[in-house]
């Protein structure tokens, strides 16, 4: 769906509501929905192409936050809450400081949902298949198969991270000497980024120039300081005297994508501009990391991003239900009812004032309840991307052969990346990302796969990017989120629609239901979106 | 001096080179002049503004490194180096694999010369005063006063990184949430660096597509696929679905300068042309960071740059003499004579086959020696960088408040930046940059100051970057280089010219005699070409 459509569609959807729901009702949409960006969110590295954006409105959207709750207002009023992802152990640990009874019930054996981490010894268990992660033994060897990356304005997150010494790292997301591979031009030969993105600076800024000086854009320009901005654009896209782009340093020089080259001060030619145009470079990998939630800092919790989780996990501890399988959610006349089995097959029940339901839509249309049918046609067809990630233990041939520290190598293939470790530059082995499919069609492909398949359709594709892949990776590792137990898919992508409203006491939560969908920042909005609108009940 | 002079001035050079000497000196000379590229080495943040790029040359150009030396070539023949910094102890490591006699003479008490690291306390010696570092007691909290950033294709340095085991990290030079400021625009208000990018980003593909629309480039795009352009020009820019730059979520929402901002979705309006081009931001902070020397990724060792000294120290232990200063340097018939006063004011002296000079130029002209007139007098003129930066420790308020993780924020006034630091990311203190002058003016008003008025001085100004910057920093540590004893200066900035040529027995090193002047890189390749002077010198 295109960003416009996207856009309109949320604008229709709130006049829709504003003839049926109180303002305030309407304030908290708005803002869940994200009405007035154009930032839809995406751990998963799609990139909106060309987002038009939308008239800023001229008030403030008031998106709630803990100290916006008056304190112990939980104090006699239970929760519980469903699902211990990072949505359902941020509202269990705010909710735990408000004063509320809180309990958390989580399907699988550990809290975090899609924030985790594999290491040595781990068992990937997939629907049909289980993995056993062969890395060495080191805490540098993980692989983050969910969330790998936290932008640096996602403030909320950060500030758990903060307050709970959950150590944080730079993540290199952007790296000039990465590479582009495209199996359509260059005769398939990966092109360094560096290159591509200088160049097409480069004519951009010499078209521009000619353009300035021949005067056909003098009725733009007027009132402006022309000599300035032909300075201006010179600087931007290094044009020489002449304002001409006749290649760059910052194209790098001959050789460069290896050490060792005897040519390391030896200038590259410009790529022509057709060939740039028609390798497609531009069209989502070249800007990938100018997106506002794609630009630096980007940051990584140092040792794998579990334990952000794991941080929750201790602040919230004795109220934890894990091997828990709800089997139905339940509005009654005193407040919601939940049955869940548990490790032996038992089957409980619970009651309290509210819920807070953070299961993903995938798994929650499966559960029996009592919801609304507005609230289950939503659910009943909410989408999830089919993302899939591959990782292998290497050596770090990329850094003492190819200069490359960090960052993402990109390719038309169909594991589209190749992702290199931002941590412990310099040692001797490395987790890469050598696959992350989230297009339909390539994360279908991806989890239809066995994992032995995956792995060997990762090296072969690699091997394109680099030729010594083949004999350097190892140890394959896959997570195919649509066969993930609890999960069944990668992230939200439909409209939260209706889900942003309660269904009698129960709350919707989860990166699915905020405007930051796939991030961890979404999952805890949605968080205390849910916990706002709690508050606002209990305080009538 | 201009790039385009500089390059010219290297080139005549050369020229009157190739008229008294033979090609192998030719060659080498040009490896190290860097002819072909537009690489002025430079680790000052003086970013070279537009660099016309020369003729790539036809051939490769030789740059010496370890394996091009006959194993055992050393054997027999001492080699006294003057000057135990990076340049000095790459050439004893190197030399001792070779089989060389190798003693390193060093004039301060330890190794490393300008590749240093403060931490809690040490002691700052300039000239006329002394400081302490009162830093706490911590690993993450160190100053490097020099070098502070490696560009990951300074392969060499890397190398010897990876091959000690020297732990790096990412060095976050560039951050979309850093600062610039102007006192001349905006009213004396620092502007979000993602805004100024993609505002200008915008403006550039918004003229660009309406003259391309316009047909007035018609002819410049004779064959090109003018319809591809212009979507390529679309997703750079971030146009709306009719080429029109509207603004962009990649420039960021309203207040996003500030943490627990309730606008946080609320999208700025562009800012106006006119008021982009008299900030005058363009023509040196906004392009910085993408010429070659600058790109992601930059790396820093862990816990501080004389990490990388250390480990060459370990491994050249009991060659090097310290706390002994070179007096005079004699070329004689037997070889060279070198005479240091040594910690007990004790005169000794020392004969070698051969010596390595690489005792800046700005110290070595106050030393007795009886080098050739052409030699005496490029190192009587040669120019350094004034160059000084001054940090401070100071509570993590960048981050908590401002969501600024690591890079440099900008001014116009003479602190010229604020750097953050890129390591412990969310811990609680960080040390830093508080002030990086390098312009002869601003570096000499600078080291002129006693290091508490250099604190004040740098208070003031880094309070118009951040209102909380004078209760927040503390400790300030200054360290002016001009006024450091046995260094004298930043980094050389002169031609090399007769440098990069024996004098006698005598070859000299060091940053200055590079390609890659101010870069440790540029030292190391020094050198190379040093030790491969006297290898060939030894073959005959």
């Amino acid at each position: 769906m295109k960003q416009t459509e996207f856009s309109k569609s949320r604008r229709i959807f709130l006049e829709q509501l504003k003839s049926t729901a109180g303002a305030s009702v309407l304030l908290r949409a708005a803002a869940v929905l994200g009405i007035g960006s154009n930032a839809i969110g995406c751990g998963g590295s799609s990139n909106a192409s060309p987002t038009p954006p939308t008239n800023p409105p001229t008030s403030q959207i008031n998106i709630p936050r803990p100290g916006d709750w008056p304190s112990e207002v939980g104090s006699g009023t239970s929760v519980v809450i469903l699902g211990g992802g990072i949505a359902g152990m941020c509202a269990a640990y705010e909710m735990q400081q408000l004063g509320f009874g809180v309990t958390v019930i989580e399907a699988s054996s550990a809290v975090g949902g899609r924030c985790r981490t594999y290491r040595a010894g781990d068992v990937v268990d997939e629907l049909d298949s289980q993995q056993l992660c062969t890395f060495d033994t080191d805490d540098s060897l993980y692989f983050n198969p969910g969330p790998a990356r936290i932008p640096h304005h996602h403030e909320f997150i950060l500030g758990y991270c903060r307050d709970f010494g959950v150590a944080l790292e730079p993540f290199i997301n952007s790296n000039s000497s990465s590479l582009f591979h495209s199996s359509q031009a260059f005769a398939g030969r990966p092109q360094v980024a560096r290159r591509v993105m200088h160049d097409v600076r480069g004519y951009i800024g010499d078209l521009l120039a000619q353009a300035i000086q021949s005067g056909s854009l003098a009725s733009q320009l007027s009132g402006v300081d022309t000599n300035s901005l032909l300075n201006l654009v010179q600087v931007f896209a290094d044009l020489d005297q002449n304002y001409s782009y006749q290649g760059s340093e910052r194209s790098g020089f001959l050789g460069q994508e290896d050490t060792g080259s005897r040519a390391r001060f030896t200038q590259l030619e410009p790529i022509e501009l057709g060939q740039l145009l028609s390798s497609n470079f531009w069209q989502f990998q070249l800007d990938f990391n100018q997106s506002l939630n794609q630009q630096a800092t980007m940051l990584q919790p140092v040792g794998g991003m579990d334990n952000i989780a794991r941080a929750f996990e201790q602040r919230v501890n004795q109220n934890i239900l894990t091997n828990c399988e709800v089997q139905r959610i339940e509005n009654t006349s005193q407040g919601v009812l939940v049955e869940y089995i548990d490790e032996f097959q038992t089957v409980n029940s619970i009651n309290a004032d509210f819920a807070i339901c953070t299961i993903p839509a995938t798994v929650l249309r499966g559960i029996d309840n009592n919801f609304s049918s507005q609230h289950s046609n939503v659910i009943q067809q909410f989408e999830y991307t089919q993302s899939g990630k591959l990782a292998f233990q290497s050596p770090r041939f990329w850094e003492s052969q190819h200069n490359i520290y960090g960052g993402i190598s990109w390719t038309d293939q169909a594991i589209t990346q190749v992702w290199y470790p931002s941590a412990n530059l310099g040692s001797a082995s490395g987790i890469i990302v050598g696959a992350y499919t989230f297009a339909d069609n390539a994360g279908q492909t991806f989890a239809n796969l066995a994992p032995s398949a995956r792995v060997d359709w990762g090296i072969q594709q690699g091997a394109a990017l680099h030729i010594d892949y083949a004999t350097s990776v190892s140890r394959g590792l896959s997570v195919a989120w649509p066969k993930i137990p609890f999960q069944l898919g990668g992230w939200g992508r439909s409209e939260p629609s209706t889900l942003t409203t309660p269904d009698g006491n129960v709350m919707f939560a989860g990166e699915h239901v905020s405007q930051l969908q796939g991030w961890q920042e979404g999952a805890v909005m949605s968080a205390y979106q849910a916990i706002d609108s709690i508050v606002q009940r209990i305080n009538g």
